[in-house]
């Protein structure tokens, strides 16, 4: 006889509370934990705060992401915008809105990885919120608080002609990895090797969080979390600091090239215009930290070029229809 | 000829940022605001964090909530959770999670109105985010940052016996109203005097934020924001504090005598089991600050009772259905 499985409508709040509290672990910054009506966190005299969502069915399909994958990448998401500010991750808040037909087995494994996830890179599961949602609906939330310690943010609005522009960890790995999917590569036993890394890099992305920091020690003049395209990202980054980004095919070349083995020759437009990389795009005036690589420099002008040629920003655009808002894959 | 009024996926999401920006007003605590990777807060040696979502058809009708309404609802359930922990809200972050086919005008004037609310209570709107979902889903999600100053936080586990039960603000009122809604009231034109302030409270509550600082100043040993009904929250201070609350039926009986004149002899019911009131329920060991109304006591025991009769905790559960998760309307 096969049971079915539990859904959430079959436990209490406090019940389902009760099962996934003890994933999240207290850490020094963490006052009141989970359980009261907010939580109290020790802060410095400055925090960053930034928040971001996933929603099933736009941002992942059952078939290809687990819970685990869903936690990781929604935590990612929000560290990787913490990191582009040159601070650390302290702590975050986790919401879950759930159609109550949503299986207990995925929201304990989703919190399950969360809160070890959060706890492997010293950050505190300090609180949160479920909810229920209309039939079929499965959305997570993360907020994530930051500490900049002594640094000032690095922002979008500081590139400056004769800066370097360069990048701390991958590039298009996310797109191949989604491409690759679409190709039919099983999720759970892609072929080993770049391919392998480029699909899991798609559903469960980490960001080179400690280079946030390290750029801002660097002196990083500006700085972005690339998670909607190279072009897209990058031109965040011309327009705020009013210059243009002139990326060089040579800077780009051993990138595409590695790339190449997982998706042929569709690896410059993952590389140029995929989504959800999560890596650190940012500017130096003088030398680059150990391991970023640099791929153009800071130009007079507008937009992002490539090898002197304008470029139209194209990555992820949330409301447009696909046409407008290619995401590379 | 008739224009259809613009959806979200007839603008970009740079275009609506630039729409929806100017409604946030910057403020002392704000070093960045919205556009960058996450917002910079200028902060105290602790911050009180919590966040809480809507979504619609679960949380919200079109037919009864104005996007005013759903941007007051979202705004207070936040700001009166940092309230309950004695202290007083400083900034915000928002996301908006919907389907491209939301009408522009609605996303403008949740954001117009969150924006108008929150300076209106000296809270910053400091970034958020935007993202697309599938097919008829809203889902509006807000993450409150507040300030303790010089004060303790206040816990839910604090209260002991002899301590005196006291409420801060309206009982009963926004469940009431969710009854006249349900009978039939038209939400944009009820009958005058205390029925339309109860359905008023019901769309677009406000807490009584100042009293949650106060509380604390006047020695709260425990708070809880009245989110999910006067029985149900007060189980969770009983439980946190492993005391019995003692309602007082003398204690009541002004809010039910008030409320009578709106919804009859259901007045009650929606005093005990309401949610979404978001009054502060506290004790006391002293003297109440001036407004607060005695309303029972904190005796040796677990659980609440209403004059020495154990309750059942009735009121909001998210998951459960709804024969055993009443909202009291």
């Amino acid at each position: 006889m096969v049971t079915a499985p539990l859904t959430l409508a079959e436990v209490s709040e406090s019940d389902l509370l009760r099962r996934i509290f003890p994933f999240f672990e207290a850490g020094p910054s963490l006052a009141v934990g989970p359980g009261d009506d907010a939580a109290v966190l020790r802060t410095g005299a400055t925090t960053v705060a930034t928040t971001d969502s996933m929603i099933r069915g736009r941002d992942w399909l059952d078939e290809w992401s687990t819970p685990a994958d869903v936690a990781t990448k929604v935590l990612t998401q929000n560290l990787a915008d913490v990191a582009a500010m040159g601070a650390r991750s302290t702590a975050v808040l986790v919401s879950l809105v759930a159609d109550p037909a949503t299986s207990l087995d995925w929201a304990v494994e989703f919190a399950r990885t969360l809160g070890a996830e959060a706890a492997s890179v010293g950050v505190v599961v300090a609180g949160g919120d479920l909810s229920s949602a209309p039939d079929g609906v499965l959305l997570v939330s993360v907020t994530a608080l930051g500490d900049l310690g002594h640094r000032q943010p690095v922002l979008r609005s500081g590139a400056r002609p004769g800066d370097v522009l360069a990048v701390g960890g991958s590039l298009g790995r996310s797109a191949a990895g989604l491409a690759l999917l679409h190709d039919g590569t099983d999720p759970r036993t892609p072929p080993p090797g770049i391919r392998a890394e480029c699909v899991h890099h798609h559903l469960r992305p980490r960001a080179p969080l400690a280079e946030g920091p390290r750029a801002a020690d660097s002196g990083a003049s500006s700085m972005i979390d690339l998670s909607d395209g190279l072009l897209r990202d990058g031109h965040r980054i011309a327009e705020a600091s009013g210059v243009r980004l002139d990326l060089h095919g040579e800077g780009l070349a051993p990138f595409v090239a590695s790339l190449a083995q997982a998706v042929g020759d569709r690896a410059l437009d993952c590389i140029l215009a995929g989504g959800e990389e999560h890596s650190l795009l940012a500017t130096f005036p003088g030398d680059l930290p150990e391991g970023w690589r640099p791929i153009g420099t800071v130009v007079e002008g507008s937009g992002v070029a490539l090898d002197g040629v304008v470029q139209q920003p194209r990555g992820w655009d949330h409301f447009l229809p696909p046409e407008a808002s290619e995401d590379g894959a």
